[in-house]
């Protein structure tokens, strides 16, 4: 049995803890019978290959992985805010589910790792929106190409987190209401314009500094309409209108960053 | 010349500040060669039938309003959070424009009221989406239909808006630009239960206390599906399947109140 989970982006700007995005760059399971685990790829000779393993653990959830060896394929980075994790969770769930109703997966899955955002998105494909354990499926892909511009170093989501703040004021979170809503009619009826209007936020993005994210607004290439934060950073997400010549423009400025030009998928684990 | 101005209802739960849509009940003015104002239906005796009649007032920024006659037929009822303002603002633009840039008229309609949502939904009709000084417009209609419960006090917009805190927490802000998403996703795509999914709102409702908001919520009507505050209230709209069956059950359970089975507007004053 071989499953395949995508990289995904939660956010999109100012929907966040929200919104997501499965994106065309893929971890693979294979689930056979024997024992261990074997990693390839990104993440080898780091995450732990054996029963600890995220992915084994999501296995075990709804499997029993004793008699079972699995063998990982890794491509999506680790730490960089491309839903490594949720892929992990997703490629255990979907290797072991006899039923596939995502909400109840996205609850067991939830039991390992809080965000629900990537994980419905890496489950279903496509733009997803989460809320109080639901998922809705608002779309099959973007007005917009993404462009990833992945640092070296890494973020740690929760200390991330813990950089928000308690309170906000009430203009940020009108502001950021006006933005979703913008943002997600923009991805359901496909207009470019509406989505582009929506990538800006005042929820996250101003709480976690992103010399990368400052930059590219700084100066959009030629081909973008806009740019968000990728989950909880580093890696940045800039939207084009030609994700190919965006990301050579891209990869110019940004020699320090892996640029990888990508696609939405509109398939998920599922 | 004779022009005609929608009633709007803006806000919509979550899209504070932001999103409104166009309702089937109409102002008219016929402005004529003559001098005087005239205002027949809601506001007769009240509204000032000089020239500091707000829609007279909105003419005066676009044309000479000398050697006019203003005669108003009025159906909205005033500061029950129905755009009456709005549509007045709107019919004075209209009646005077050259030019019909909605942007255009936003701008120097908002010179005399500060309501760009009302008046974005007044001008275009159908569902809009108002920031910055820009509109979009996002659906001609929504998927379920509105019912007015309009009680028979008034509401000041401004001491209402005093009302809203200066900051709230971050994980209301975070919670309404997720349901604003589903609301504006809900409106783009014509699915009811995303647009249902999306009438809660932690910015304003909780803010502006109404016993009819709370009473329709805590035992909604067989054919509704959610109900929003109508601006800063005290009407309140109930969303249902079918206007006319959920206007029945309300007239019974409300006779203190007027109750309106309307439908969205695709069109506005433009």
């Amino acid at each position: 049995m071989v499953v395949r989970a995508p990289a995904t982006s939660a956010n999109l700007g100012p929907a966040f803890d929200a919104a997501a995005v499965a994106l065309d760059l893929w971890n693979e399971l294979e689930v056979r019978e024997g024992d261990g685990v074997e990693i390839e790829g990104e993440g080898a000779g780091e995450l732990p290959a054996d029963g600890t393993n995220l992915a084994v653990r999501a296995y075990a959830l709804l499997a029993d992985p004793a008699g079972k060896r699995f063998r990982f394929v890794n491509r999506i980075p680790l730490e960089r805010g491309l839903g490594s994790s949720a892929a992990a969770i997703a490629l255990g769930l979907a290797a072991a589910a006899a039923a596939d109703d995502p909400e109840e997966l996205l609850a067991a899955g939830r039991t390992l790792e809080g965000h629900a955002d990537n994980l419905a998105a890496a489950l279903l494909g496509g733009v997803t929106l989460t809320w109080e354990g639901r998922i809705a499926r608002i779309a099959d892909t973007l007005p917009l190409e993404p462009v990833a511009l992945v640092p070296r170093e890494r973020t740690a989501t929760e200390a991330s987190r813990r950089s928000l703040p308690s309170t906000v004021p009430h203009a940020d979170a009108a502001a950021n209401a006006a933005r979703a809503a913008l943002l997600a009619a923009g991805a359901a009826a496909g207009d470019r314009d509406l989505f582009a209007a929506g990538l800006d936020d005042r929820l996250h993005e101003p709480y976690r500094p992103s010399p990368t994210l400052e930059a590219l607004r700084e100066e959009l290439p030629a081909h973008a309409r806009g740019a968000s934060l990728s989950g909880s950073g580093p890696t940045v997400i800039a939207w084009a209108d030609d994700a190919a010549a965006c990301a050579a423009e891209l990869a110019a400025r940004f020699p320090e960053h892996d640029v990888l030009p990508l696609a939405v998928s509109p398939r998920g684990v599922l």
